[in-house]
C-alpha cells in the first residue's frame, strides 16, 4: 500500500515508509497518514480484519479488537455498549498501540518513549514486549504508586517529572537529545485515530451505523477515529448514514467545549475522569470540525454525575473506570431528546485497574 | 429441555426445575446435571452460542465467552492460548457464574452466598447485579484489603471468618440457618463445569481438538469442564480425538497429585498460585478419573517456576495473575516430550487485578 505522511496545514508530504514524524517537521502541526483503501473484511484476527483500511497490518496479535457489543434498551434509547475495556491491557488504546509499535518495529527502532501514566502507558509497556522494544515513560512524580508499580512490572523505565505539564516538556527534550528513539506522542499520533476507526468498522459489521456516538474526549483520538471510521463507510457508499458525534469532557478541563461554544461553562469539578483531563489537545481544531460536521455536540459532566454513572454501569455488569462512565452520564441528560434512537457508547477502560 | 440433578454415587435423582441442591441431599456427594443435547452453533452471543449443550441459557449477556485464541509456536510446540482473563470480571469463572446465577434467578432466589475471596467472588458479585441478586461472601479475615474493597465496591456484603477453612464452615452454617439463600458452592458446583465446557466448544469451533490441554487444578471445575466438553464432541462423533489432560497443582497443595501417584511429591512452596490452593476438592475422584481416562497426568510447580512463567507470559503480551501462569511453567517441563504437538493453555485470570 502506498501511504504518506501529510500535513493538512502546510502541505508537507513524505513517504510513510521513509521516516517517522510525530508532528510536522516543517510547521509543527499534527500529521495524517494518507492512503487509499476499500472496506473489506478479512478472516484474520484483531485489527488485521480491516487491513485494507490501514496503512500497515499489526505484526502480532495478542487479543486486541473484536470486543463484545452489548445492546441494551434504556429509557426508550437503544444503547450499544462496545466493551473496549476487554482489550488485552484493559483499554481501547491497545488498538492504536498495536499499529504504532508495529510501525516502530518495522522502522528499526529499539526504544519507545511516551508521556503518560494512564491507560496508554500500560498499553505501550505491554505491547513493547511483543515488538521487542524498550519502553520509557515520562510520568508526573505525583502519579499513584500503584500505577508506577504496574508500569515497572511491565518493564517500563520511568522518568519522573515535577507534574503532568513537565512530563510533556521533559519527554520532548529527551527525544530531541536522543533522535534514535520512537516518540509515540499518543496525543498527537494518527495511529491512535486509525486504531479507533476499527471500532467503527466492527460496530458496522455487527450492527450497522448508530444514530449517535457518545464518547469521552481527552486528546480526541477516540472521537476522531470513530468519526473517520463512520465517514469512510459513508464515503465508500456502504451506508447513507453518519452518526451524530457527542463528545464528553469534564467541567474542570473543557477545551473542546470552549472552542465549540466560545465560552467556558461553569460546573462541578470532574477530576474523577482523569483520563480526559487534557487541557491542550494538539488536534483541537480537527475535533471541533468532526463534531460540527456530524451535527453533534459536546456535553460536560462533573464528579457526582460520573460517580453515579460508574455505579449504574456496574449494576449493568460493566466494570469500568470513572473516565469510561462519563458518556453514560451524558446519556442520562440526552435521553429525552433521542427516544427511539440507537446510541453507540464505547466503554474505554477497565475498572480492574483502579479499584483496589 | 428435560434435565435432572443426579448423584453418581447413590443414584439420587430430581427434576432440575423443581429444587436446587448444592450437593446430594441423600449422601452429600457432588451432583451432576444430566440432560440430552446435540452440538450445534447458534448465532447468539456468549454461552448461548452452545445452548443446545446447556441445561439452561443465560438470561443476560455482558461480554462473557468467545474469548480470543492466540496461537504461538514455542520450542517446537504449537500453543493455543485461550485468553479467559478477558472475560468481563477478568476470569473464566464468569462462564459458570452466568449459568449459576441465571438458575438462581429463575428459581426465585434473592440472595446468593459463597465462600471465596478470589476470582469467583468478584465474578459472582458482578453478575449478581444483572440478575437482581444480593451477594454475600464469606472470606478469610486475612484476605488482602484490596480484594475486600473491590468486593464492597461491587456491592457484596462481607462476612469475615478466622481463616479460609473457617469461611467454608461458616458459610455452610449460614446456609443451614437461612434455607432461602442460594449457596453457589463453586467448588462443588456443576454449573462451573458446564461453563468451562464451553471453552472446549469454542476452541473446537475455531481450531479443532488439541493434542494436549494443560490447565490449573483448584477445585477442578476448569479441568472437568474441558474434559467433559471434548468428550462430548468425541461421543457425538464430531471428532475422533480426545486431548490428553495435564493438570497443574502447586507443591504446597497437591491433593490430585497425591491421589493419582499415591505419594506426596516434595518441592518448593507454591503459594504464589493462590487460586489453586484447594486442599480438599469435593470432586477429587472425578478429577483423577478424567485425567486417567484421557491418558493425561498431573505436574507440580513451585513459586520460582510460577514467577518465571508469569514474566515470560507478560513478555508474550499476556498480562495474567500468577495462578494462570502455572500451566505455562509445566509446558517448559513437557516441551521435549511433545514436539510437534498442539497444546491448549487457558489463561484463566487477569493480572490487572493483582499488580498494583
Amino acid at each position: 500500500m502506498v501511504a504518506y505522511w501529510y500535513c493538512p496545514r502546510c502541505g508537507f508530504r513524505e513517504d510513510f515508509d521513509k521516516a517517522y514524524y510525530w508532528k510536522c517537521p516543517r510547521c509543527g502541526s499534527p500529521l495524517k497518514i494518507v492512503f487509499e483503501g476499500r472496506y473489506e473484511v478479512s478472516k484474520e484476527k484483531g485489527l488485521a480484519r480491516y487491513k485494507t483500511l490501514l496503512p500497515l497490518t499489526p505484526l502480532k496479535y495478542i487479543g486486541e479488537g473484536s470486543t463484545p457489543l452489548v445492546k441494551s434498551v434504556e429509557n426508550g434509547v437503544e444503547v450499544w455498549f462496545k466493551l473496549e475495556y476487554l482489550n488485552p491491557s484493559g483499554s481501547f488504546k491497545d488498538r492504536g498501540t498495536s499499529l504504532a509499535l508495529t510501525y516502530a518495529r518495522k522502522m528499526g527502532f529499539k526504544t519507545v518513549v511516551d508521556d503518560s501514566s494512564g491507560n496508554t502507558a500500560i498499553s505501550i509497556s505491554l505491547y513493547s514486549h511483543i515488538y521487542g522494544l524498550k519502553p520509557i515513560m515520562f510520568i508526573p512524580r505525583t502519579a499513584p504508586e500503584g500505577k508506577k508499580r504496574m508500569l515497572r512490572f511491565l518493564g517500563a523505565e520511568l522518568y519522573e517529572s515535577v507534574d503532568r505539564g513537565a512530563a510533556s516538556r521533559d519527554v520532548v527534550d529527551f527525544v530531541e537529545k536522543n533522535p534514535g528513539v520512537f516518540y509515540v506522542a499518543h496525543t498527537w499520533s494518527y495511529f491512535y485515530i486509525l486504531g479507533a476507526a476499527t471500532i467503527a468498522y466492527e460496530v458496522f459489521e455487527e450492527a450497522g451505523v448508530p444514530d449517535y456516538v457518545i464518547a469521552p474526549i481527552g486528546s480526541g483520538g477516540l472521537i476522531l477515529g470513530l468519526a473517520q471510521g463512520f465517514k469512510t463507510l459513508l464515503e465508500q457508499a456502504l451506508t447513507t448514514k453518519m452518526p451524530k458525534i457527542i463528545g464528553v469532557q469534564g467541567y474542570s478541563v473543557q477545551p473542546v467545549s470552549i472552542a465549540l461554544k466560545g465560552i467556558e461553562t461553569p460546573g462541578e469539578a470532574s477530576d474523577l475522569a482523569d483520563g480526559i483531563m487534557v487541557p491542550n489537545p494538539p488536534r483541537l481544531t480537527e475535533i471541533v470540525d468532526a463534531i460540527r460536521e456530524s451535527q453533534g455536540d459536546v456535553y460536560l459532566v462533573g464528579n457526582s454525575e460520573i460517580r453515579s454513572a460508574c455505579n449504574k454501569l456496574v449494576e449493568e455488569g460493566f466494570l469500568v473506570e470513572p473516565t469510561s462512565a462519563a458518556p453514560y452520564a451524558v446519556l442520562e441528560k440526552l435521553k429525552q431528546k433521542i427516544q427511539g434512537k440507537t446510541v453507540l457508547i464505547p466503554l474505554t477502560g477497565s475498572g480492574l485497574k483502579i479499584i483496589h
